[in-house]
């Protein structure tokens, strides 16, 4: 079918792609004109205006957003009043589920469909096929099911699971209609929630696994440091590489994010082209705020999330005023240490 | 070559046949003769007393204990009078590493090898492989390499990471001597713990995924519960099961522990069969131990091991507390809710 | 002064006792007539109905709400239209503070003024005085000192910080103008948000002091629960009680929810009266919620969180996964407990 | 009575002279000749050598050592051969309770007794007086009562808990017998963990504090960072220093370390004096390995003491792996933030 689809960068583009491979049909518009052209000439409808775009669509239309989570308002504000009743509005990006709730409304209100699309699968996808979490009204999701097909994985991409049979399932092909407005987003949301927990923990081992020496590292006792009980319990040098390639075979903690973990291992071990100032892109916020409005315990990621703001300074001040404390009831003052 | 395995449970029984598979000769000795008798059935040797096992082994031997881990130490100190001099003692139980150290110094004394080896793979393994973990002296784990080689999955259990080229390392066998004594356990207790951080992060998610509902529950406003502020925003009804299998392909967060959740949420998506009070073995507790003995954080991979602690109601009298502090301070009596 | 007050529960008929206490002159409204007629019995002006109340207060009027959360809103849409320019409104209650953002700003559209106020102080407000923290317009505030200043504690009830001289600042007299409309209530959030820190500490701590005896517990070893390491290091039966009263008197943790704690286990110290599920007003919630928008880790605040959240059985379903994994994984049954 | 006391430094010295000051008379050693002159000008009796200073104690003897942690134990081993059936050997330090286990077990076989004491107070006590947490023989205790009578703070230093009246009991003094060897250290140990659990809760409510101000802050939006959903929600200028001088009084927070939190930020609000590396002594460590070797859940204790370790960058290698991760699956490069 033809569908069209709104922001280029290194997701976007790869959809495309994958789309025209599957015999689709893309009428492609970004600000920049080099990532317009590299597609015309790889098969899509280039359009050199939002006009030009919305006119090289048969209605009713398609229009696919893929673009960074802070574009996306003012691009549907722009796109709205250009849709007509039929028409299907898919925001493929990481947009906070309430909003779509908000913008499904009163798109509604014009007969406009509002579809969204939570994508997984970053810049694997044009290879391994993307994921793909759909919220929207059922028509709307019903119409784009040759879109969703083409872009996702499919059955083969896994072993069946124990029990499943027969016609493979939206769920094992890839895509799945999770509900309403927002639903996709919502479990897009609890994915990257969940994904920030499993890196953390990878991250907490293996960071474990590098201390496993410090019982051969000289310490000049003082009163301000518990002194190790046990040094020689300690003295261990973990290829840490070594160890994440190891664990891909047989083992439970097997994943895909353990592969890339042995891959950037591998690179370097002891990965110092990192800084270790995490970014955090919003749905890990969201999915705790989620729980914590829902009154669902989720310790778990939640410390994954803080553990992000700690990475990039703000918990100094915090860690100042303990200090400060510490000075105030014991008289410690900090041990020296070159700096935060 | 030929090796002898006591302990003849779920995982060592596998152990054997796997062994036996790659054309390893297999004495055998367990408690239990029914065991015993199945795998000489199958073409092991069987024995019917540790002398007689002892016996039946050429020296130097190599003897494989897989037992509970409550029950290796008084298991080692009845084997240790029969070792000889260049008998290697190897122990695939989930062992403290801190008590490798100390056997494998007592064994030293005597001429004695010690291996340590975490094993990972469960009820899977046979099929699968083990992924093994180990420490030990050069020499013994040298030895042993072609009964490593036969118990581990083999390259083509996995992609090769990238950059990986030529004869695979034994990492990409999965096998890896990863030190001295202790250390195969070391590593194993923080795949452990990391499996539980991992697991943690699931049961959060799809817990959350389950409260996406509570905007469509009636409750009648009281002056001890906050309100849910927008109802309209949590009122989905997602298909656990579906999102479980979807997440399989293509998505960042696809792991074998996945598979397993899919597998369950397939069986039974309300998990009514299971009562919640969660288990925990040992490694995930020694885990969280040595990233404070060694100063190292370790928040979520703790946070996972107290919310099993939780989960068996070792938090009850803290809760009690909590509520007692709550009725002091502002006369609030808790809600009532049929018991705990 | 004059000052109208509606809400005559635990709080607002303490505050109104402390008012008059003062010197102060109180017009009261509830929709509770015994309540009114109370207060009327012990100098208070009583009102029949709102109007009757707003009529029976001189022109520019101040009027404080103290209600509980899920009512003011109500309340604020009733009393809107009768508020005439110069009035002042104050919201004594748990407030979200971003609604006082949003109903300043309408308010002040009529040029009514909007001062929010966080109560801290609880049933012991009326002998202690009442801790407030105050956000609004700065003339608004100003007009409402002596009010502000009758119901604080005055700088009796604390030793002055060393370094601070002369004429007390307000902040020492128990009241502090915050900043803007919301400050109030964001400053009580936070307050109550670091409640739940210290609370959840205390609990920890005295739920830990009554598990010093495990190690004389008689334990069935079996292979899902990893045996006590050194059974003889945990057999204290500590008195906590005892310890509750004896770290009140020099020691760094005092405080007065310490006090409390002493209270609650001299009356029962097994705490038996009360059942664990733990209640959360808003604030806690709010905390972590603002700790997250604004990307400051708040880790301790937002567990003590979730741990409320799971004493009233809101992880159940993630357990269930747990174990249910365990099953799949590992084929470990659940070990039975006489359900959760 | 007579006591005799090793160890002269903040602690030490200070507990001699508020023994003096209620009539008791010390012996003192220290290998700080000064140290030992100062107190001797103070009334206590001075002694140059070990050796001396046993012969001027009056047998059966009381020997209390107020040393480092990390001396206590070679201290022990000089001491122990010149200690005489009957003798009682006190330990005030921050030992770990297991060590005063078998170091109990070692002096009984020589007929000598062990007294283990937590002692908390600070650098406040001699004023305050000192919180006594004691372990120990029943009989040795009762000999020592005099001597903690004069440290402890007395039953003035706080307003008795409602229903305790008569003679005060001694966790009313101050000073409580918890159990045998090792009871005293056990509820120190737990007293430490719960003060790292009030002291994070105020630091990450203060942090959150001078947080509210972020979305008056510019930034520029990239795609690595979420937008500020609503910044106009966080525009406050709160005075920190002012808001802990305010909880100090009629608020459920007020605690003796939130006196030391308004004495701190009276000094400096912006905390520039402290580079925010946060040491740990023992005892917080020891709390959250007790919890987990019991099975205790202690997430807000172990977040606290976690925290910790990452505001000395213990966190950094774990921090570089989710960097280096993200940038594996979305190929995001890291912001630039002028290093870690």
């Amino acid at each position: 079918m033809q569908i069209g689809l709104i922001g280029l960068g290194r997701m976007g583009a790869n959809m495309v792609r994958r789309l025209q491979r599957a015999g689709h049909q893309c009428v492609v518009f970004d600000r920049d004109r080099d990532a317009v052209q590299r597609l015309q000439k790889e098969g899509a409808t280039a359009s050199a205006s939002l006009q030009d775009f919305m006119e090289k669509l048969h209605m009713p239309r398609a229009v696919w957003l893929m673009l960074p989570a802070a574009a996306v308002e003012a691009s549907i504000a722009e796109l709205a009043p250009l849709l007509a009743k039929g028409d299907i509005l898919i925001d493929g990006g990481n947009s906070y589920y309430k909003d779509d709730i908000a913008r499904a409304r009163q798109l509604a209100a014009r007969s406009v469909h509002y579809v969204d699309v939570g994508v997984s699968g970053g810049i694997w996808g044009l290879e391994r096929g993307y994921c793909l979490m759909i919220g929207g009204d059922r028509q709307a999701v019903e119409r784009l099911r040759p879109v969703f097909a083409a872009l996702a994985p499919g059955v083969d991409a896994a072993v069946r699971t124990g029990g499943a049979t027969g016609e493979p399932g939206s769920a094992e092909m890839g895509y799945l209609h999770c509900g309403p407005a927002g639903a996709g987003h919502f479990v897009k949301m609890v994915h990257n929630g969940i994904e920030y927990g499993l890196m953390a923990a990878y991250a907490e081992g293996f960071n474990l696994l590098r201390h496993a020496n410090v019982g051969s590292v000289e310490r000049q006792p003082d009163a301000e440091t518990t002194p190790l009980r046990e040094p020689e319990t300690f003295r261990y040098d973990i290829d840490v590489a070594g160890v994440a390639e190891l664990w891909r075979r047989g083992s439970v903690v097997g994943s895909w994010l353990l592969d890339l973990t042995a891959q950037a291992l591998r690179t370097d071990a002891t990965l110092e082209g990192f800084g270790g100032r995490v970014s955090d892109s919003g749905e890990g916020r969201w999915t705790s705020i989620a729980a914590i409005e829902s009154g669902t315990p989720a310790p778990v990621l939640t410390a994954a999330l803080f553990n992000r703001f700690s990475s990039r300074g703000e918990a100094d001040y915090g860690d100042k005023l303990l200090s400060a404390l510490r000075f105030e009831f014991g008289g410690h003052r900090e041990k020296a240490g070159g700096g935060k």
